[in-house]
């Protein structure tokens, strides 16, 4: 720290992103990414781009907003793209929250939603899930703050449907409403139907996931044109172009090859099935997933050093160290191929195997 | 707006970027932007790239802060690089000013840096150029604000030399002082040589410009390593895997064609002081430019209606209202020939043709 760093932030934890190791080649299951490439469609355009790459990005994102918006069956004017899903996030922490109106979360969801409110000196209010880690709604009735929730949540993969949280945005018309669908395409159901319901409620997806673009940044929101015109106020005095000319390109040729995306999402379904049925035949307790990640733990080992074993034996999970889920570990979905290694791995270090 | 806008931003008045139409081709020399494309080898690159764009991007840069830092002879632990310069200016004005540390700057400058203070509720002293738009260097010493120079700066081109800003930063020692080198290699000198000997200086530098890459939202900070760890105290508690994949690829190969860019910035040069004498052979009066722009004015004709009927010719350059440098236009300089075609609309307009 330098001695000019604001004393405003000294309580500010960052974020710690998923280890990246350059040690050696893993089979990589704790970042959540999608094991399939993007679409052909994608390489081509991008090297057709980058001879436009002295030129600035349009600000507008106008192509890929409206294919988005095409897409979702929404408006232009009620979607926003940003540089990854955090992004839109935190634009939606600092346009909606302050002093005065702070924000509700799980306790066990997306770890960057505290690090936005301790960033923008946000109040927050934590709201413990259930001992089976699903999300009491009652608990979001009638609430002073905004709330945030992911759907399906994180790292549990757990997924509430549409018509409860249509019941929690419905009971707080005087809150902004935040699903984070990140990972919706896995099985859970789309909030954005209920958008041109509901003024207060704000969808948040990212290309990170069943689009296979982690490496692209994309996220976008789709909520009111209202929220949409607040937003585009923040991000017009943070950074106008916050998505790049190649990442551009690359979404909306991504959204023109849909069919091969929602293709892997299913067969990346399918793949979790077959993991969490193999899983539970080794004794695993398994959460039922809605997402492209399993959450589970084994009485046999604990959560830490399964997680380090697998580590040595080339296969990364992630392994998150608050108590109440110590014991568990976030298996991302990769290709059967790469789920069988795991098992095979988690089989050996059941069996005591060197 | 909607009716969740927090009251926090009720005095907020977005950054306009310089206009992007869609309606015909223009000879494009409104938003300095480089005419020529970036070279060869960032196209094979990125194409290649794309086929790993479902992996995310290392949120450290690792590869393409090592190249800046060899770059410029600094450790890599002094670079930050970020999604376009403008967000490390952000991140500056973040973490190192507050309710009780403001920021001065010039009333003729980057139009960004009034839009940063008001986002970040931060109070700013605005102190004017001299008539001939020069900074008056003793306006800025022992100033209770942090500072941010544009350096050449824009819109005006001038340049300060290197050691009157040290004198500056060094009159200062308990402010942070950011010099924002967006167009250092068009013929200003860089403060980047000072960063060892002064812990207040940061220096920030864009890849849109002389590199060619302004669709790539590549931006970077140089300064002490305790001013880097707060930078990237903030990155990550904003948006950690804030530079693409693609981007980060480019760049590298961009910094591996060093010399391609720095010549392109030696073309510009030529053909700046080229188009200078010219307008000035036209009777205007053209300020003393270190950077890819010149800006100009003429007694003939008054700033915005040169600029649009510039425009209805098919020539865009950038016109600024604000009263001080009215009478002026922001001219990019393009091609030998696109500043052809400006010096030729000019000479028509001011003879009155249709």
């Amino acid at each position: 720290m330098s001695r000019f760093f604001s004393g405003k932030y000294s309580l500010l934890t960052p974020y710690t992103p998923g280890e990246q190791p350059k040690d050696m080649k893993y089979v990589k299951l704790n970042t959540n990414e999608s094991p399939y490439p993007p679409s052909k469609g994608v390489y081509e355009a991008v090297r057709k781009e980058a001879e436009r790459l002295h030129l600035y990005s349009d600000p507008e994102c106008t192509e890929l907003t409206q294919k988005i918006a095409n897409r979702y069956g929404v408006c232009a004017d009620q979607v926003l793209v940003t540089n990854g899903s955090d992004e839109i996030l935190n634009f939606a922490f600092m346009a909606f929250c302050d002093s005065n109106r702070g924000i509700a979360f799980a306790d066990i969801t997306y770890g960057f939603y505290s690090v936005f409110a301790e960033l923008n000196n946000i109040k927050y209010k934590i709201i413990p899930l259930k001992d089976d880690f699903t999300i009491d709604l009652s608990d979001y009735y009638e609430l002073e703050e905004n709330i945030v929730i992911a759907n399906p949540n994180a790292p549990t993969g757990i997924a509430l449907p549409r018509d409860e949280i249509e019941k929690l945005v419905r009971s707080n018309p005087n809150r902004v409403v935040i699903v984070d669908e990140a990972y919706v395409d896995f099985g859970a159901e789309s909030c954005v139907p209920l958008v041109e319901k509901y003024d207060n409620l704000l969808v948040t997806m990212t290309f990170s996931k069943s689009r296979s673009m982690a490496g692209g940044r994309i996220g976008f929101g789709i909520g009111s044109k209202e929220l949409i015109c607040d937003l585009n106020t923040i991000k017009y005095s943070t950074n106008p172009y916050n998505v790049n000319r190649l990442s551009q390109i690359a979404g909306s040729r991504a959204i023109d090859d849909d069919e091969y995306y929602m293709n892997n999402a299913k067969k990346i379904i399918k793949t979790r099935e077959y993991t969490k049925k193999n899983l539970e035949a080794l004794g695993f307790e398994v959460l039922s997933s809605s997402a492209n990640f399993l959450f589970a733990k084994s009485d046999k080992i604990n959560g830490e050093e399964l997680y380090l074993k697998l580590k040595q034996r080339g296969v990364l999970v992630r392994h998150f160290t608050k108590p109440k889920i110590a014991d568990f570990n976030r298996i991302t979905i990769g290709t059967r191929e790469q789920m069988d290694v795991l098992l095979t791995q988690i089989k050996a270090i059941l069996e005591g195997e060197k």
